[in-house]
C-alpha cells in the first residue's frame, strides 16, 4: 500500500494542526488544503512559502488571493478527487454540505466534533471504539473535551471497569486570537447535563454519564473533574498506576510547576511543539482522591490540538490501514512523538 | 434583654457588610467599626458623613486619620469594652492575636473564615449545628464557599439525608476593585481535596466529602457543582423540591436570564441592594441531574456578602438570644429581606 | 411650573440609571418606563415592588408579564402621551423607530449615545452646549467617553482656551453582567480616528480633535487619556486648578488608593451608592504632566452612569425649565448630591 | 575572528529567547545557560535531549536536578570563564549582583531592563545609539516596551526629524503562563511619567518625552499610542512610507486579520515561529492620524520576545564583531529572517 493520500477542509484552528498531524505520519501524504478567504492562517501559509497546497471553496473570490499573492492550485472538488480522504474542520454545518461532494467523489471523510452525529457512519474515538470505525467511509470525532475525557476514562474503564462518571467541564471560552467570541468577567452556566457527558455514553454505551459545563473566560485548555464510580474500588494508587501506562495522558504535579492550564501552555512552547501545541491531555497527580468508593480526578484539555492524534487514528481505521487497535494508536503516537516524555 | 451590643473588627470587604447586616437587625446595636489606615472604605465612611463610628487599632496612624479630616471615636480596646460580641474580620492570622484582647475584655467574639478553627470553641454554620454555638464565647464562622455549600447539603440532608459528596469549585480569584491579587487568562489548580470538602467534614462529620478547587480570573461569585449521594435515590424533584424551601436559595433557571455569576450580581444591582450584594447562594434549576442514584446541581456563592446571615446567627447563638435554630435564622432572615423574594 | 413629566424608553442598563436620576430631581415626575420583555431587570423591579410603572413596547408578549406576575400600566404609545419628554435609551436604531412615535404625540424626547445624530435636532452636552438644547423637541446626548472627556476638556477649553486634542480610549468592552458580548485576553483595536474625537468637534467645532480607540477584557469603566494643546501654556498646576471646581469632576491620586477604573467602581459601592453607580468622572492627579506646551491627564469613566446628569441637563434645557447653563447644570447636581464630596 | 562565545544568565521567558537568537547567529556561539531550579522550561531543556548545555548558579541545589534526570554541564563561574559576553536576564536585581563575576572573570555582559541602568557603561539600542556600544564592556538594554518604542520613533526620527513624544502604553500584565502575577477585570495606573518616557529620552537625549502608563488584564503583547511632533510636519503618507522600509516593524492592517495584539500572537503561531514569537513590533496602517501638525500612531509589542534582536546587536557592538550601525543590524536581521515578509 502506498501512502494513503489526505486533503485538510478548513484551514482554521483545527485544520492547520490536522495539516500538521498528518504531514508528520511517514505512511500518508498531504495533498493539499482548503479554504475560502485569505485569512491570517492563509497569509501565514504564504509567508512560509506555501508548504501545503491551497484549494478554494466554493464561492470564494481568488481575486482576493491573487490580490495578496497567495498561488492557488485548484477547486475544492479537485483536492477531493486526488485524495483517499478528507478531514473535514470547516465550521459547523459546513461539514454536512460538504458530505454531498465527498459522497459524489466517492472520497471518504472524518467530521470534527462540530458536526452532527448523523453527518458520519460512526462517532469516532482511537482508543474507546477504534474498531467500529474501521473500514468505514464516514466518521466523526468526538470533539476536544470528550476526547481528553474519554482517554481517561477509557484508560480506568479497561483497567478496572467504569460503571458511572460525574463531570464538571471548566470550559475556556476562546482560542488565543479570537475576537469572533469571548467572556468578560464572568463564568457561564450551561444547562446539564453537558453535550460531553451525552457524547461519552454514545461512544462508551455501558457507562451512565452527567455533567455540569461551566465557561470561563481564559483561551489555554478546559479543565475537567471527573468523578468515576468503578465495577470494584479505584485506589489512588490504582488510578494513578493506570494513567502513568498511556501514552497520549501526560501524569504531572503542581509542585513541578503545573499549576494550571496556562502552564501546559508555556511548557509546550518552551518544548518548542510546533504553535506552542500539546497532543496529550494533562493529569494532575495531587488532583486524585477517593471519595468513598469512587475516584475523583482532574485533567486539562489542550483544545487546539487534542483531537490530531485520534483524527490520524481514525484515517488508520477508515482506510483500513491497521485493523487492530491499540497497533493503531501505537503508529500514530510514534509519528507524534507521543509517550516518549516518560 | 436591650440590644446586643456589637462591634466589627477590620473594615474591608466583610467587615463593611458585617456592619450593614448588624445595622440591620432590629435587636442589635452597631456600636462601632475598628480599622488601621485611611483606606477608600474608611474615606467613604468619612464621605458619607461616619454612620459607623471609627476606632483605631494599635498600630494606626491617627495622624493620616486627621490629615483626611476622618473623624475618631476612640481605640481598639475603648471599642471592646463597650460590646458585647466582637466580629473579626481582620486579615487572616491578626484576628488570632486580637483573641487576647477580647478574652482580657472579656468580650464574646466571632471569627471569619481566614483564622485556624484552633482559634475559637465552635467552627459554625447558623444552619448546620446552630446548637453547638448557644452561649459559645468564641466561634469561628466557615468561609464563603463552605457556608454556602453547607446551606445546600445541609438542606438535602435535613430533607432526604446525605452520605457523601464530591465537590468542584470553580472559584473566583479576586473581588470587584482588588489589585493585591489576580490572575490573568489561567486557571490555577489547589491540591486536592479542597479545603471546603474537609470544613464541610468538621460541620456535618456524618458526611464524607471530598473535591478539587480550580481558580478563575472572575471577580463576580464562585460557582460550585456538587455531586451528593443519598441514603435514598434523590430525584431533581426531590432536590428542587427542598431547595425551593430554603430562605438563603435563591432558585432560578438560565431561561429567566440567570446566565451566570455575574447575573446575580447584575441582579443584585438591579435591585437596588445596598453595594450590589446578595446574601443568598444561587441555585439553577437547570443545572441539577440525576447520576445514577445520585443527584449533581451547581450553586452560585457570592463570595463579598454571604456569610453575613450565618454571622447574624452566629452572634444570637453566642449571645444566647435564642436557643432554637429554626427560630434565630428566621429571625436573622426577616431583617435582611431572606425569603421574600418567593 | 409644575414638575415636568418624563417617561423612559428601554429599562436596561442605561435606562435604570436614567429613571433613578429624574426620580431624584425634584423638579421632574417618572411617570413611568417601557420595555418588551420581562428580563432581569424587569424581574428586579417586581421584586422591589414596581416603583416605576411599566409599560410595554409593541412587540411586547404581555402573557410573558403575566406569567411572572409582572403588573403592567398600560402601551408605550400611553406613556409617550402622559409625558413632557421621553428618555430613549432603547437598543441602537430602534430610537429612530421611536421617533416617529414621539412626534405623533408632540412629545419632546433625548436620546442616548446609540442613535445617529440625524435622529435629533441638536448633539448635547450639559456643559459644553448647554445653550443649543434649550426649548429644543429633540437631543440627542455624547455617549459615556465622549461625554466624560467633553467634561474635561471643556473645563480646560474655558479656563485656558483649547486648541486641540489627541486621545487614547482604553475601552471597556462589556458591563457587569453581559453576556452577549466580550473579549477574553486581547486588546482589539478600532480604526483610528475614534468615534469620540470626531464627536468632541461636533460639541466644540473650535478644537481639533484625533483619537485612537483600543477595546480591553475588563467590564469597570474607560481609561482615558488626553493630550491637549493650549491657546497658552497649561501647567499641572493650572490644570489641576481647574479641574478641582469642576462637580462632575472628581480628582484622586494613586495613593489614596484610587490604583485603576476597579478602584472607582469599588468606591460606588462603599460609598453605598445605589448600584454601585457613580456619575462623576475620576481624574488623576498624579497622572498630569506636561509634554511641552501641551498638557496630559488620565480619566477614568463609568460607563453605566456617567451621561445621567447630562441627560437631566438636556431635559432642563429642552423643556425650557432653565436657559442659564450655568444655573441649569447646578440643579442637576443638587439633586444628583454632585460635588459635595469636595 | 572565531565565533564569538555567548552564555546565557536565567533561563526564563526571556533567556530562552535570548538562547535561540544566539543560536541563530551564524556568527556565534552558545555555549550554555545558567539557572537556578528545575524550573517547567528547565525541565523543558530537559526532554528536549538538552539542546543546550546548563551550568548551575549559586544557591542552586544540584540533587533537584539529579532526581529529575536532568544533565549539569558545571557552575556559573565555569560558564562565565569559557564565554566572551555573557546575556543576562536573571530576575531584576540578581544581575547587579552576577556583575561582580563578570568583571572577575573579564567576561563582557548585557543587562535586560529589569536591572538599573547604573550596571552597564551603556543604555543601548541596536537602531538609536548602536555606536555608543561599540567595544564597551556593559551594556543594559531598553525593556521591551522601550525597545519596540524606539524603533518607532527613531524610525520617524531619522526620516523626518522628531521633537516630542507623548506616549500611552496599554501594558499587557503577565505572560502566558505566569501565575506569579496577574489583574483580574481591572484596569491599573501607574503615576505618570511613565518610566519608558524617561528612557526614551536617555537614549535619545534631543527628543522630549512623556507619558501614561494603563495595565490591562491580557498576556499578549502591549500596545502603545505615540503622539509624535516632527520637526516638520508629517503627514500619515510620510509616516507609513518611512515605517514601511524598516525590517523590525510590521506594518498591517485592521481589514488583513490583525484586529489586536491577540492576532499578531496567533499569526506567528500559524507562522510557526519557535514558541510562537515574533520579533517584530506591529504597527496598524489604519492607526496612523494626523493631529494638526502631529502624527498619532499604534504599535503592538511582543513582550517576550522583541527584545532579542536588539539584544544580539549588542553582542556586535560589544564585541567589536562590527563597527557600522546599519551593517550590524543588517547581520541580526538577516541570521533571524527579518524583513523578508516584505
Amino acid at each position: 500500500m502506498g501512502k494513503i493520500k489526505v486533503g485538510v477542509a478548513g484551514y482554521g484552528v483545527i485544520g492547520q494542526r490536522l495539516a500538521d498531524g498528518v504531514a508528520r505520519q511517514g505512511d500518508m501524504e498531504l495533498v493539499g488544503v482548503a479554504d475560502l478567504a485569505p485569512t491570517l492562517s492563509i497569509r501565514a501559509l504564504k509567508e512560509q512559502g506555501m508548504p501545503y497546497d491551497l484549494y478554494l471553496v466554493d464561492g470564494a473570490d481568488k481575486s482576493q488571493f491573487d490580490a495578496c499573492g497567495i498561488p492557488v492550485s485548484g477547486t475544492f472538488e479537485e483536492l477531493i478527487d486526488k485524495v483517499d480522504i478528507m478531514l473535514d474542520s470547516s465550521p459547523g454545518g459546513v461539514g454536512a454540505k460538504n458530505k454531498e461532494l465527498y459522497v459524489k467523489h466517492n472520497t471518504k471523510a472524518i467530521f470534527q466534533g462540530g458536526e452532527k452525529n448523523s453527518v458520519a457512519d460512526v462517532f469516532f474515538h482511537g482508543y474507546a471504539n477504534y474498531e467500529k470505525g474501521v473500514g468505514q467511509n464516514y466518521l466523526k470525532l468526538t470533539s476536544c473535551n470528550t476526547t481528553g475525557l474519554i482517554r481517561s476514562v477509557d484508560c480506568l474503564d479497561r483497567a478496572y471497569g467504569i460503571e458511572k462518571v460525574a463531570i464538571t467541564i471548566i470550559r475556556r471560552v476562546a482560542d488565543p486570537g479570537d475576537y469572533h467570541r469571548g467572556l468578560t468577567n464572568a463564568l457561564q452556566m450551561d444547562k446539564a447535563p453537558s453535550h460531553q457527558a451525552v457524547d461519552l455514553m454514545t461512544i462508551m454505551p455501558h457507562i451512565e454519564a452527567t455533567g455540569i459545563l461551566v465557561h470561563t473566560p481564559v483561551t489555554h485548555g478546559h479543565i475537567i473533574t471527573v468523578v468515576a464510580t468503578g465495577k470494584q474500588k479505584i485506589t489512588k494508587q490504582m488510578a494513578l498506576d493506570a494513567f502513568l501506562t498511556h501514552d497520549r495522558i501526560r501524569v504531572v504535579t503542581i509542585d513541578e510547576g503545573f499549576k494550571g492550564n496556562a502552564s501546559f501552555f508555556r511548557y509546550a512552547r518552551d518544548l518548542g511543539n510546533r504553535r506552542g501545541d500539546m497532543y496529550e491531555i494533562g493529569l494532575w497527580a495531587d488532583s486524585i482522591v477517593e471519595s468513598g468508593d469512587d475516584i475523583m480526578y482532574a485533567i486539562n484539555i489542550p483544545q487546539e490540538s487534542v483531537t490530531i492524534p485520534e483524527t490520524m487514528d481514525g484515517i488508520r481505521a477508515a482506510c483500513n490501514m491497521e485493523t487492530d487497535r491499540l497497533k493503531a494508536v501505537a503508529e500514530t503516537n510514534k509519528y507524534l512523538g507521543l509517550g516518549k516524555w516518560k
